[in-house]
């Protein structure tokens, strides 16, 4: 079940004094871009608008006959590590998803004969993809390097927040292009289209835009692309099927002719270029407007010095990376820890502009007055670490992305907090209204100056939305029955506990009425638990549960993306009463042992989808979020030790400094955080609450700069491989009772010593 | 030729008093609906954004294997007056243009089953459509009525300006509906959307918008629409093969679910109704954003009193249409020329919201801070007469006008003034850049307060555009060569005038350099014109001109709707010396008389374009623009009787009060412009100068209330059907000299008189 070839090594370097700083070095982009990690190599700022990353070896994702290959599921950042081509560089990529958008104006260089077929022209003949190989490939945090054999040019790529910034060095040739492809998508090359527009403002200046229909539905995204250097000569091919073009067609609008439009639309830029002539690029996105980018261009990079934008970017990364200090046990771990906290760090995503105008999910342009906007919320998946962790290390941030939520919720025509917060869209993807857990974990935790009341308002009626996926339903019968809604099982579960999240917050807003309705409703997982089985099972309208039900099964049997044995454990709003319910602690204990050991028939796995291939352990899999917590279960029964052998166990094996170093999709960095909590020693099992379950740290010491200015200090006693047990927690010099930390034991600073052994020591 | 019947009375009623001033009685919105004026009947303000009026007979614009049918070139507008059913009303409709577009946003009232195909549904059963009958059927300024029988639905119509107010009378029903069609486009009914997007605000209340690629490639339109009543339900179909879908069929979306989007979209909105209930719509446009709209919607029409909107926006007419007061022979005579006048004031449109934000040509979003922002400049037509109609009794507007068409070219990345500026779109139809004309004019004529050095500058950069259709050749050659261009004399003959009038505006502005850069390229008409054969004629680029010429043919002849007969007299910049080159005043004048009686082969008529088949006499079109000045030619021979005569029988018998009153496509008021000028006895043959030719007035008396404040009173002795000759025309007492009026004689006021005769009296 290890996938990834981690040659761990053992050399270990001191750890840097904080003057020097540099994380970054520790930080490898192609981590996860082999399989199903969905990462991207290319380069970003920290939460930046722009993801400027090679996109390649698109000739798998379409079958001969043009249908849809299956295989585009691991194309869902543009990369995958095994391809040998690039087809250009591209401004917008998801990190992580399990699904795909973007891939925003792909830029490729090329020389010779100007190709406008990416692989293959109508005379089968190569395309303008370029080979490359991974001995002249090189990323950083905020930087990405290649060399396109196939022209000789070499590609290097940095990013500001809003504007990528592109160097290519090219050899000498009267033939050289920039092409500026506006039709490719990640992953479908020619049907998420809906229109694009350019203009060319002068003799090195673009703007324009595109309107996609993908993953979010009404999507536009405006450009302004500089060059370094005036084009010779341009010219555009539209690729449409022409029903009407009237006027436009009078007189020759191919060449030369700076304004272009239509649903797929192809541009080119034409120079000379000397032997080792670097050409410049700066492309800058906005969600507004042409303007919008332009003044996004000119505010954050005013200049031409590649280098430049390449440092200061790289600074805005140890900036944050230097928020844990960290030793480990050998290098490896550091580059794995690193480039984890990296990828949590990569979305949400500035979406604003200079000016703090956005695109609102009503397609009205609004004014960030009061915070910074941001988009790309992975809910479902980033509720259970991502947004904990950003209240410890980025809790600005945090406000920030709720107050996106909130004035989601206020542009939303359902009036409902973010789902999936998509470029101005709502994907649905996934079910739950998680956003309300994000909500409760700040107040708890305090962080923040968000309005509380209305973020309970905003919440409750997220909640009531009685067409939403079976929310009325739910209501209604106090679970979601099987035979009126799909997944139904989860739903209940999710449902439950995101009403516990809202009364969290109506408890902290002094709101008892709304307190006690949602206590009420987090009850109702009680509802789908059949106790003849001893599983979460589908029921239907009538009261029964229903028949033919294989707790198995991860198709149809009223769970998603998972079955009654890895998601039929999630009630982590009472995991005591859930315990109790499901049979006492040693039922539980073992009924957690049978879940990690089992052997599971091959016909439950699903070859096509990493939730079931990668990352599973028995009949755990830790390639999708559901289980997350489940590993930590443990503490709840009395048997600390086997969750700190068990996370230590899955650190080890399921995350690693190598390309395929990722077992499942890094879910907009949900993997990444799991990891970065573990290491650290603990988990935030129930996100709304201040607890955080003990686990076994993976780093011999680590220094978390709090944005509060305090500094919290974890350190390793007998930190060894094999010492994965913890036997004593000393938090401030006083021993620990439990297996619970509270935020309060962190947020103050101060030091916790884990003391570690190779024998289990039971903790109570 | 005459092919309107037209049924003119001899009653006449004693001119209106100014206290009444209900001049929009004489209008009848349906002159010009049938056949080829391309005219609509639906409520509008003056210069209104919205155009409210019914999409008729939808049937034929589609033959039966689903290609595109000649017949709907009669459709521009969505209405022919034979046609008996009515799709429903859209809210965007063009005025008289040769080519068709908009049609946004179809809404139609039904009872019954719902059916949402407009013609045939699957099972070959009636679609939405009602059939309804012309008596009726009642068209007003701002005002249509129409019983909708298949329903039973009395539907109503009115408009602010940049709102449509509908009204439904109901019969009592269940199962009510109102339809809005996000699909229908003038006049292809699923080929021109790009995206459609709806969200249901609350039960009451719709936002949403449209972009399609028509004839404006990239027209974005927003609204909002609100009912008076709340619906009891609603959805909406998706007509799009779906491509990608994902999570948004998740749950049920197509019923109740308030957010709608795809390229192909129909919304329903249900409702019970009482026997004679009213259920009225409030439908904003705005070309920024749905919450333009939403402010349009609100500072426009803040109540639901329908019959207070209709008559505001009368009183609006009446405000414009009292500026010329006329007295005629007959009541007919009345109708047509307030008809015209009408007609006249339908477009260039308001294009800005009520805060003055409007979308650019770059699609940036405009604020509008020193003027009123306008679209829809058909210029090749307008230019002629209905701008300097303007600048007679519309001054503030014209202003505004041009303020609009320096921001157009300050938008442009040609940094061009609007060939056709069209919804923050240039749609490039037809030839020459004649926005230098209108400049020229107003400035001739010391209309407004444009910056007139900018006006300069950006005439003199559109005339430079070396990749526009030509130009670069012409300033090479000194005309357009044939085998480098198409129309290449037409375009020769109207660039040489533009130049002229840039020539005027640089004589103003004072710069001596570009007037007489201008005044040089203003003469290459000569360059095109054939000593041999008579005929301004095509000339190819090695200095020859074309052989196999035939100056009857109006295709591939060098000319653009039209041919060397009827279109090569065009030299208004200095109709003296075009004379002279072509044969003296005596010879000139027989041509003239041979292109108006001359019988022509039924080979070069073309039966589908009004430009050859309707508006003819002998060899002159009178259905299209390039000739207009042509009959007011004879002034300049000696024998300014032939003008009086010819301009009579044009207004007799190619205008009249009927349905088919119009010879020819409106073309945005031009059409009408040249009628309101001929009934008042001159015509403005060189806009740039501030003269007027003389022609024979139609009216008996007119009172011109100018925007200065001044009075200018037309009177007529012995005016009579037959009295078509003017004998003397005294002006403010002085006996005019000559054939030609000045701007001076009009703008200070006073009083004009022209005696008329039976008999023809040669004016010097």
């Amino acid at each position: 079940m290890i996938l990834h070839s981690c040659e761990k090594k053992n050399s270990e370097k001191p750890i840097l004094n904080s003057s020097t700083r540099d994380f970054a070095q520790y930080v490898n982009p192609f981590i996860g871009t082999s399989k199903m990690g969905h990462v991207f190599p290319g380069a970003t700022a920290p939460f930046g608008m722009v993801q400027l990353s090679p996109q390649t070896n698109f000739e798998i994702m379409f079958t001969k006959d043009g249908k849809y290959n299956s295989k585009t599921y691991e194309y869902c950042a543009g990369y995958q590590h095994r391809d040998s081509i690039i087809i250009g560089f591209s401004h917008t990529n998801l990190s992580g998803t399990g699904h795909s958008d973007l891939g925003d104006f792909l830029v490729m260089p090329t020389t010779g004969e100007l190709v406008l077929e990416p692989l293959l022209t109508k005379d089968n003949t190569k395309g303008f993809y370029s080979t490359f190989s991974h001995h002249k490939e090189e990323a950083s945090p905020g930087y990405y390097k290649v060399d396109l054999d196939s022209y000789g040019i070499k590609a290097e790529l940095t990013a500001s927040k809003r504007v990528g910034f592109h160097q290519y060095t090219f050899p000498k040739s009267d033939n050289s292009h920039i092409i500026l492809d506006m039709i490719y998508n990640v992953y479908h090359y020619n049907n998420k289209n809906v229109w694009t527009f350019i203009r060319v403002e002068n003799d090195s200046l673009i703007t324009g835009y595109r309107q996609t229909k993908g993953w979010a539905r009404t999507k536009k995204v405006f450009f302004a692309m500089a060059f370094s250097k005036a084009f010779k000569s341009y010219g555009h091919k539209k690729q449409d099927d022409i029903i009407y073009d009237g006027f436009y067609r009078r007189f020759n609008q191919e060449n030369n002719f700076p304004e272009m439009a239509g649903k797929n639309i192809q541009a080119y830029f034409n120079f000379d270029t000397e032997m080792d002539e670097k050409i410049k690029i700066k492309f800058a996105l906005s969600s507004v407007s042409t303007a919008g980018a332009l003044r996004n261009l000119e505010a954050e990079i005013p200049h031409w010095n590649f280098n430049k934008t390449k440092t200061e970017t790289k600074q805005l990364w140890n900036k944050e990376l230097s928020k844990i200090e960290v030793k480990t046990i050998n290098e490896a771990d550091k580059i794995t820890f690193y480039t984890a906290l990296y990828h949590t760090n990569l979305s949400p995503i500035i979406y604003e502009d200079v000016d703090g105008q956005y695109r609102g999910l009503d397609q009205n342009i609004y004014s960030s007055d009061n915070f910074v906007n941001y988009t790309v919320f992975s809910l479902w998946d980033t509720y259970r670490a991502l947004h904990p962790l950003f209240n410890i290390i980025q809790t600005k941030r945090n406000n920030n992305m709720i107050k996106s939520m909130l004035a989601h919720h206020d542009q939303s025509v359902h009036h409902m907090l973010p789902i999936w917060s998509h470029y101005a869209n709502e994907n649905w993807c996934m079910i739950g209204y998680h956003a309300t857990s994000v909500i409760a974990d700040a107040i708890v935790k305090n962080v923040g100056d968000f309005d509380q009341e209305r973020a309970l308002q905003a919440s409750v009626n997220t909640a009531n939305v009685r067409y939403f996926d079976g929310i009325g339903d739910y209501i209604d019968y106090k679970y979601v029955p099987d035979d009126k809604s799909h997944s139904s099982v989860s739903k209940t579960l999710e449902y439950a506990y995101d009403d516990w999240c809202i009364a969290q917050i109506a408890m902290r807003v002094g709101n008892t009425q709304t307190e006690k309705e949602f206590r009420k409703r987090s009850e109702y997982y009680h509802n789908v638990y059949d106790l003849k089985t001893g599983y979460m099972r589908p029921k239907l309208a009538d009261g029964s549960f229903r028949k033919n039900f294989d707790p198995m099964d991860t198709h149809g049997q009223g769970f998603i993306e998972g079955n009654a044995w890895n998601y039929g454990l999630y009630v982590p709003q009472n995991i005591d009463k859930m315990i109790e319910m499901m049979g006492g602690k040693e039922y539980f204990s073992q009924h957690l042992d049978s879940l990690f050991t089992m052997q599971i028939d091959d016909k439950f796995i699903d070859q096509h989808e990493d939730i079931t291939r990668d990352g599973i352990i028995g009949n755990y899999v830790h390639g999708n979020e559901p289980g997350h917590h489940i590993p930590y279960l443990y503490n709840w029964t009395g048997k600390p030790y086997k969750t700190q052998a068990r996370v230590r166990m899955i650190m080890e094996t399921m995350y690693g400094p190598t390309v395929d170093g990722l077992c499942g999709n890094d879910d907009a960095g949900q993997m990444s955080a799991w990891y970065i909590f573990s290491s650290l020693g603990f988990y935030p099992v129930t996100p709304g609450s201040q607890d955080y379950a003990l686990g076994s740290p993976l780093v011999k010491e680590a220094i978390i700069h709090l944005d509060n200015g305090k500094t919290l200090t974890i350190t390793t006693k007998n930190q060894r491989k094999e010492n994965v047990y913890v036997n004593k927690v000393i938090v401030n010099g006083a021993t620990l009772e439990g297996t619970i930390l509270s935020h309060q034991d962190l947020i103050n600073g101060g030091k916790i010593v884990f003391e570690m052994s190779n024998k289990p020591r039971i903790l109570k």
